[in-house]
């Protein structure tokens, strides 16, 4: 498998773009697609929230209906949640207009949406960015990037990954594309995203690699342990490469998980990194744990905690807080055989730097470290806490990101 | 019942003192003790994270031998956390210390202590914190008072109640004093509280109504959802009123009761109220749930979102957060149900102010409300948030407070 440059356009058969549909931004796209010259196998998963937006129940159902996704119409400005009935048929109305552009049917098309909660679509606004969509899109590196850029809120940069691997002789791509900054916990779900992929794959086996692999990406990140009304993560596999169809869970099939995995990945630490008012990465590996399921809950324990984050910003190598975070994590554990480290990179996937692994904790207590070690560790781009609980083989990673006055700037003002 | 000027000497038989022992601030008071003149039946809650402090491992293996305490000893600076062996043996010592200089036994001295987590207490300072104690208690207003200021961390203010009631002709009274600015969600316990009373009453019946109330006071609030190491309330009864001992749940227990979900409440609200950073208190109602269980989760969840907080902080009526937060708190509900109002008071236990009562959202959509009106409610001193779930008869209370840039600005540099 290699990394390509590259985002949803990545993969064959698969088109994109973006429109300026003036929903609330000034001067910049709002509206994005991701077109597919053919019906795709389709898997998603989508917010566990109660409170869903009109665009996730739509998706849920054509989702139900086993439908072969062939257009995915995005908006940024307005999620679309908590707007009844009328917030249902504007949203039915989005997949019509994209329907009629594309001339596609309407139960082909997902829809998408984020900004703010309880306004209404501004439906002008959304046939003309629709038509303008319609008129503009392509398959090359450019238009993945607008279609990227166009669905940012508050994420200061775009995300997006694609890599090339082969299966059995076939060059198989997936790409991909998500954004998210804050009211990010996702929960069986991310913010926004969209994965495509010219793998030839069957729909059952699609939704079975992105569940693995949602639950070890997006599921383990969090920004503020809000889980938003919209998050929806869109895959669509035209079958374009040409593969011999992976129809079982074979070795072909773990391939394609490893690079689906790895896309996902990628977006998700991404997102963590660019988190409302992020300075930097926090990375929590949790080490030796009973099982999956324990060191998942105690890596997004410590990930969550405001006074975790609120320290990693100030560099101040507080371990107290982490070990507490640890107990306060719903697992039982012998707080006697825990044992963290600190260690630091200066890019997302870069080698440790020059400060080095610093030990702050032995079982359970002080270890006796260089504080201005710890300091100087704590102010790398991307920080990474390990927590060995010596009393198994589990593992698991979550990411986040510090807690800075801009978070509190951001969120004190949103709307205006 | 009615509420008096006092804390924990309210209460007959009980003294209170404080003392600079020098643990780590400077020129103030950072050790307290409470002291009755006999052995007390005896209640407490701990904190239900893993990770356990010294003094709470001490205080949970004394409640379980039914020790009768005659005196609590309590620190700020250190919380005796995360520190082994040591750490016990240190406190094993500052409560023999406090049980010579008070000529009791050890095993009747609960002990308490708060600050950073890590390191071990100073014993020289301890040493002779107890002894500048033991010259300087008094059962009067004042001294309950510097015992509330020195367990002070980052309180900007000292937390006290005392309320005064009659049971069967008899005075009773209870009062107490807690700290509590960060760390705070607790569970099953609270921060730091040292609740006294006079009231005869069997041990077991005391812990009963102590369980009880704590659910519906202490444990509704919520700082930064994060659960601490430390959280110990620990009840005293001398007795010495004089009524007929409460030995069953009768009517006199429920005067007892109610009395003590008042102390405990009004001690909750004014921690929510401190949180760190804080400039306002956040209190969440939720009406009829099904049940209490989900009408608490439901209510917790709002209280503890970032974004809830930050936009209440910047007096944003972004009423969409507050249905998302509904939305992933764990709980079913029919969204297309929910009414939401705001209202604004002056003072912690005053009446709605000037600007009323305002409906923000009608059957899950909003409810054309004046954005100026909700942005004057959002600017009191006190808000409340009132979620009517319109599906059931169960009510809960949260009270939590806005998350601040100060709040950033005391974590991102605590220990410094």
């Amino acid at each position: 498998m290699k990394k390509i440059d590259g985002g949803v356009t990545a993969a064959k058969g698969f088109y994109a773009g973006a429109a300026q549909a003036g929903i609330k931004y000034a001067n910049r796209n709002d509206m994005a697609v991701v077109y597919c010259e053919k019906p795709c196998a389709t898997a998603a998963t989508f917010t566990t929230n109660v409170v869903k937006a009109a665009p996730v129940k739509w998706d849920i159902q054509l989702l139900k209906e086993h439908s072969e996704i062939q257009a995915v119409v995005l908006n940024s400005g307005s999620a679309n949640a908590c707007t009844g009935d009328e917030g249902d048929r504007n949203n039915e109305k989005m997949a019509e207009l994209t329907a009629a552009a594309f001339k596609i049917n309407k139960n082909n098309v997902f829809t998408a949406s984020t900004g703010v909660i309880g306004k209404n679509l501004p439906m002008d606004a959304i046939e003309r960015g629709v038509s303008l969509l319609a008129q503009n899109t392509g398959n090359d590196r450019e238009h993945a990037n607008l279609a990227a850029r166009a669905i940012m809120t508050t994420d200061t940069y775009e995300k997006e990954c694609a890599v090339e691997f082969d299966i059995n002789g076939t060059t198989v791509h997936i790409g991909g594309m998500s954004k998210g900054s804050g009211m990010i916990h996702p929960n069986m779900a991310t913010m926004l995203g969209v994965i495509t992929t010219d793998a030839d794959i069957e729909a059952e086996l699609l939704q079975a690699a992105v569940s693995a692999a949602v639950k070890v990406s997006f599921n383990m990140i969090s920004v503020d342990r809000d889980t938003s009304t919209n998050d929806s993560l869109m895959v669509m596999a035209s079958g374009l490469a040409g593969n011999k169809k992976i129809i079982e869970k074979n070795s072909e099939y773990d391939i394609f998980y490893d690079a689906l995995e790895y896309v996902l990945k990628t977006l998700a630490k991404k997102m963590a990194a660019d988190g409302e008012g992020a300075s930097k990465l926090i990375e929590v590996k949790v080490l030796n744990a009973p099982d999956y399921e324990m060191a998942a809950k105690l890596s997004k324990s410590v990930i969550t905690s405001p006074l975790v984050k609120a320290a990693v910003f100030g560099n101040d190598a507080n371990w107290g807080r982490i070990m507490c975070a640890l107990g306060y994590a719903g697992v039982n554990f012998n707080a006697d055989k825990v044992d963290i480290y600190y260690e630091g990179r200066d890019e997302l996937d870069g080698e440790i730097n020059s400060y080095g692994r610093l030990q702050l904790v032995h079982n359970g207590i002080d270890a006796d470290y260089s504080e201005e070690t710890a300091t100087k560790i704590l102010s790398s781009k991307v920080f990474t806490v390990t927590a060995d609980m010596n009393s198994g083989a589990a593992c698991a990673t979550a990411w986040g990101c510090d807690l800075t006055y801009d978070y509190v700037k951001i969120n004190a003002d949103y709307r205006s």
